[in-house]
């Protein structure tokens, strides 16, 4: 059982994350995300509750799935604009001492020598306290956005993330060796040639000679993140992922993908028990359980059912746009009804929900409680063997304030919140005692430079 | 004549930049690039004596073209390693109130959806204050570094340039209508979809659809740099270039490419006067001449020969390591030479030196002299209609600091530098009214999108 839980604030670059339309309560301040004075008071409020990272989403491209338009969406502010997250942390990092910051990118935005080069400069700039989202994309759009026509398949996007991740992997700890930097003023030598590494990857995708253009970083690789649940997702994750994010709201459900990837990361090698696993999780607290389920009821009221049919529809696979949304759940009992919505009307005995109410409902499911059941939640997922939760807001910063000032001190007397960050780097505290690089059994170890000459062009 | 100049402070977020070897003078805290205290305290400086903009030159490869090798660079930190600048800036910006951020960004490094978001982030959160170095790299270890195998062509470069430009600008300019951002809390309505355009860019070398992943930043495009010298790339600024950077110590030898660029300017419809020409120069002040000359000669000594010969062999586009850079200037007078030593050598009586030295001296002009005799330096530039001065550092912060706290002041007094900055964004600040988007005549306004319905997928 996991010593304390980890705790992520889920959030993204963007007016609106997962509860659509709720940018718009009085007590929101999504709409401020073009200015850092929001995202300082947000750092500040999460390095308060002892939050181990600021964990930003991202995506590329608007959702469009949903009556083949992309019009919900940017009505809504639902996931784009989005901003890029990188050139936020520096800013945010130098105003908090020991909070994290994940980012996430896809492998198809950029080539890994500029993007190793990036994750380094933030290394650096935060003292070791960075975090990369490796993903590879769900949006078609992104896939014509970036010059690829449409979305690779899924096993081509696997495929480059392996080549990427290699070669990122191999800038970052196997081009300067320990000891290359010498910052030596007296002799006027500011590094050892011999000990700087060409690498020399020459990948189906991605090529590039290197040596990496950054000096060693604190903690050299940044803490993986990943979120592979396809097969081929998982096998990735077994290999590279320190940290595994499963999108799921059932323990029973993830316990099989977590043991497939911890399976993965046996057979390739590694400790098992070494990767944390997180799950999202959203909370609506009272001091009462029935003055919290109000405050629920009403904000599903007030939340938007378009941009969150434009969400549901991507995920889903399935346009809800051809089915009649606006229809009341009695009377789609008594149509011929898609595949989806079959098994939606299942879930409820309501028939005075329209079926986009009644999406909504299903979409935005949360843990409404008094801060102790709050507590009971996050105790049964480090019960069920999960490492850590990636808070999603309902509304921002509210969702975070109101955690940090009425759950965390429950949670750290029940010891299951951490009361004082740990020194050191971001992976020092999140992996207590191995130092702040990959462990050793860490296949990144392996990734040799195919033909690296110490000096030389 | 221009009525004031401007100025950028010249660097590189790196240990080294021009003056090689002088990171290890005591007053230097050049070591330190790593730490935002550094930068931080650097953009207080500048923003102290009203510099226009800090300024980030950016290479993606170490030099070797010296004996064929890297190891000079590696040796010395001579533009290698290197950070990301775009990553520094917001927080630079969030500690600043006026001062400016150039950075460059070469062409070939990143697709331009994902950049032209990342520079739209940036001048949201600078609140304008952002402006791009268009570059199309001269490394061709660079090329290696980003999979083109090697330097594509200059010709090819300048077509992928073109083809990126017109891209950015699309998305920048021509995605998000004015009125198109809402805001709307009552009706929760972020943004009104028929004010939202694809691009649909099918360029030769870039393909992207949109929308804009950004909502209309404070300049919507950033102020735009280009230092194009050869025919192809004197069109190019002509085109598109606010800011051009001629790499000339000779008003003399700028006036024809200047005149060429404004000529160009001209055809593509624009004002020729609104383009402001930069040259860099370096100054090394004392409180009496002979006090700043035996300074200058003190510093050339104790710069690295090595280094030097590192960033001189590329931009003479020849390998000084085949000409016995340790020989003497007097030796090698008797002996055949390589044509750029020959022309060298005829540039001194001197025959004590090395030729390291020779070249040295040759390749650190330097204008050497008190406050005074600087501002007639300035003076004479102004006079021969350049607009501005990239100020090259010899050590970094001391020639930064010695220039605002004496130099500044007597410029300040003879008009030629402005007392308190401008209003508003960084174009309204260089530019003044003109307001903070590119002026009516700039070819980006004619870049319609090929085919951009509003709304839809």
């Amino acid at each position: 059982m996991p010593e304390r839980m980890l705790f992520n604030a889920f959030h993204m670059f963007a007016v609106s994350h997962h509860a659509q339309g709720l940018w718009a309560e009085p007590d929101s301040r999504q709409l401020g995300y073009t200015d850092p004075a929001m995202w300082l008071d947000l750092a500040r409020t999460l390095e308060r509750g002892r939050f181990d990272t600021l964990f930003f989403a991202d995506v590329l491209a608007p959702y469009d799935t949903y009556r083949g338009s992309r019009d919900a969406a940017v009505r809504e502010g639902m996931q784009f604009p989005t901003g890029d997250p990188s050139v936020l942390i520096p800013l945010l990092a130098y105003h908090t001492e020991h909070l994290g910051y994940t980012f996430t990118q896809n492998i198809l935005q950029e080539h890994p020598y500029p993007f190793a080069r990036k994750v380094s400069t933030l290394d650096h700039l935060t003292g070791g306290r960075v975090a990369w989202n490796i993903v590879t994309s769900f949006l078609p759009g992104a896939g014509r956005n970036l010059g690829y026509g449409g979305l690779p398949g899924h096993e081509e996007r696997y495929g480059r993330a392996e080549d990427f991740t290699q070669a990122a992997l191999k800038l970052w700890l196997h081009s300067w060796e320990d000891g290359a930097v010498l910052r030596d003023r007296a002799r006027r030598e500011f590094a050892d040639p011999a000990k700087v590494h060409a690498i020399v990857h020459n990948g189906p995708c991605y090529q590039l000679d290197g040596p990496h253009l950054s000096e060693p970083s604190p903690q050299r690789v940044p803490v993986l993140f990943n979120a592979g649940v396809s097969p081929t997702g998982r096998a990735f994750a077994g290999r590279y992922a320190e940290c595994l994010f499963i999108n799921s709201q059932d323990p029973a459900e993830a316990a099989p993908i977590v043991a497939d990837v911890r399976r993965a990361a046996a057979a390739a090698g590694r400790n098992p028990a070494y990767i944390k696993v997180f799950v999202p999780q959203s909370y609506l607290l009272a001091g009462t359980e029935a003055e919290a389920r109000r405050r629920h009821t009403e904000l599903l009221e007030r939340q938007t059912v378009e941009g969150n049919l434009a969400r549901a529809s991507v995920f889903a696979g399935h346009d809800f746009g051809l089915d009649a949304p606006d229809a009341l759940v009695g009377d789609l009992r008594r149509r011929e009804v898609s595949e989806p919505v079959r098994k939606l009307l299942a879930t409820t005995t309501r028939d005075d929900w329209t079926l986009g109410e009644l999406i909504l409902s299903r979409t935005n499911k949360r843990v409404v409680g008094t801060p102790e059941q709050i507590v009971e939640n996050i105790a049964r997922w480090r019960d069920a063997g999960v490492d850590g939760i990636n808070l999603e807001y309902v509304i921002s910063p509210t969702s975070f304030t109101e955690f940090v000032d009425h759950v965390v001190p429950l949670l750290q007397a029940r010891g299951l919140m951490q009361r004082e960050y740990r020194p050191g780097t971001l992976r020092e505290k999140l992996f207590p005692g191995g130092g702040p690089r990959p462990p050793r059994d860490h296949p990144a170890w392996e990734l040799r430079p195919r033909c690296g000459p110490a000096s030389g062009r």
